[in-house]
């Protein structure tokens, strides 16, 4: 089959073995895939990952051992766990020890025309949900992640800082707490797209008089956390959401002084993200930058790291 | 002027003595006001209260000791507060011991020709709510106090309890969490308004077997606590929503036994409804169930106590 490999270089290997089914795990035939910022990342190093890339994908089961799955239009959790270790037992199944992430560790990706996984990771995906906006479940949820661990109040002033993908959709979830929101960013059009929704936006240079109850950090970027750090209020938390190759220097003091908490947030939960996409209560069609076939995967990757794109979407 | 008194018995009046400014408040003219469950609830002896009803309103500010309010369209919280005993000091005004609230205890309400309350109380409406909406101010904050008092997650199952004007208010509130929401009432026409908004609704009947991980009483009757308890699973939350003029047997054995958490909720936030009605994420006008000129306010009462109204609006 046609799978986007990384292995140390980018490229599109026409004779990838298909994948096998194995037992508890599903053969899906991938109808989209996203091109997320963890992806490029990984061609420049992070996680030492090497193989097919992808881990936003929408598909359609094609062989399953439960057959009620087979023909099933789904979307998959990424994170693939043993089930029985203390952490799995406890309920934190995606911080197992032994998982692979599809696309990222152990485990080959979504871009590709097909990909296996866990029966237990799939979600059916809504009817009224297309495969244009159902490619977005999960970086849907791992916005939602962020409601997981954090209680914000209707009454908070919460700053998002970053315009990329994330951003932008964190700041959705964000809106319909009610929240005083304030969206902090780098681009104009970006910003614009969130103003049409009513979500107030300032460019970077301005924010460092906002005082915050919450910063939701989306930059993607190391130095994202200076900015941040000085805009949460005393007794404030920062959400760290983005991920990236490479170290920060932190004054841990100021945030013992300033009894600022930090909270780490990563994969979240599909089946709300499901409902939102389903009821529109959030918009991800104007987050599309382009849909490139499989066949052109390398220039959609191009695509994807031109400085400000927006999410670039791959069709097998 | 004109107003809706309650001294024992309910009468409109035309002749009550039209509130004088005193420092630190504001005359309000009244553009329309709302019939709430507590409104009921005070005509059958709830809180002891006589004097002019009304807690719901809208209106425009004709005179107060700033005048930047002068000419302001404004919604009111209701309760007034001293602002120097230790209450006030620690932030929670809203429970204030020396408080007086609109048309509810030691205050004259809104259902008048003009009402007065501090300016600190005073919240100006956004242009884009009209007054239809705007007088839904008060009643969605307090559905959005269950917010800011419970951490409602993504991933849970909350089941709001009732599906009277507040059920309703609450129910969309609580749709905006992404939640797994269910609401358990008993009239399919109030229920059809939820469905229409893709909420998924029971009648009572088939409630049993529901165990959710919040439950929100908003039946406005003693009996609800008794269905309402049984849907709750084992250290669950029910949040108490409903006021009504009588007490409940419970039994708080099974309580702790169940490691339950009661949480007793009433007036929330007004800035984050505003927001929300100006982001039109809340409707509001489907639950109007009618106008009524002030000088017919007794038969718009005899229509709010009527089995299974919804909101009723008096226009002065």
């Amino acid at each position: 089959m046609r799978a986007l490999l990384y292995d140390g270089q980018l490229r599109l290997a026409n004779d990838h073995p298909q994948p096998r089914l194995i037992p508890g795990e599903a053969v899906i035939r991938v109808r989209l895939a996203g091109i997320c910022n963890t992806d490029v990342e990984i061609t420049r190093g992070y996680m030492g990952f090497q193989g097919v890339l992808g881990h936003e994908f929408v598909g359609i089961v094609e062989e399953a051992g439960d057959s009620r799955w087979v023909g099933q239009r789904v979307v998959g959790e990424i994170n693939c766990y043993c089930g029985t270790c203390p952490t799995c037992r406890a309920g934190d199944v995606s911080h197992c020890p032994q998982r692979t992430t599809l696309g990222i560790g152990g485990r080959d990706g979504a871009m590709a025309d097909y990909c296996l996984l866990p029966e237990v990771n799939l979600h059916a995906v809504p009817e009224q949900v297309p495969d244009e906006e159902a490619v977005f479940a999960e970086p849907l949820a791992a916005a939602l992640e962020i409601l997981e661990q954090v209680h914000i109040k209707p009454t908070q002033r919460v700053a998002v800082l970053g315009d990329g993908k994330l951003g932008l959709l964190v700041a959705q979830v964000m809106r319909l707490t009610g929240c005083d929101l304030v969206v902090v960013g780098r681009h104009a059009d970006k910003l614009a797209i969130l103003e049409h929704q009513g979500i107030a936006t300032t460019m970077e240079s301005g924010a460092s008089e906002l005082r915050s109850d919450v910063v939701i950090d989306c930059t993607g970027q190391p130095d994202g956390f200076a900015t941040g750090r000085a805009m949460v209020r005393p007794r404030g938390t920062y959400v760290l959401k983005s991920t990236f190759h490479g170290v920060n220097q932190v004054n841990l003091t100021s945030l013992v002084v300033d009894e600022v908490s930090l909270v780490g947030s990563r994969c979240g939960p599909f089946e709300p993200a499901l409902r939102l996409l389903a009821l529109r209560l959030i918009d991800v069609t104007s987050l599309v930058a382009g849909i490139y076939p499989l066949d052109q995967a390398v220039t959609a990757f191009a695509h994807a790291r031109t400085r400000g794109a927006l999410k670039v979407l791959i069709r097998p």
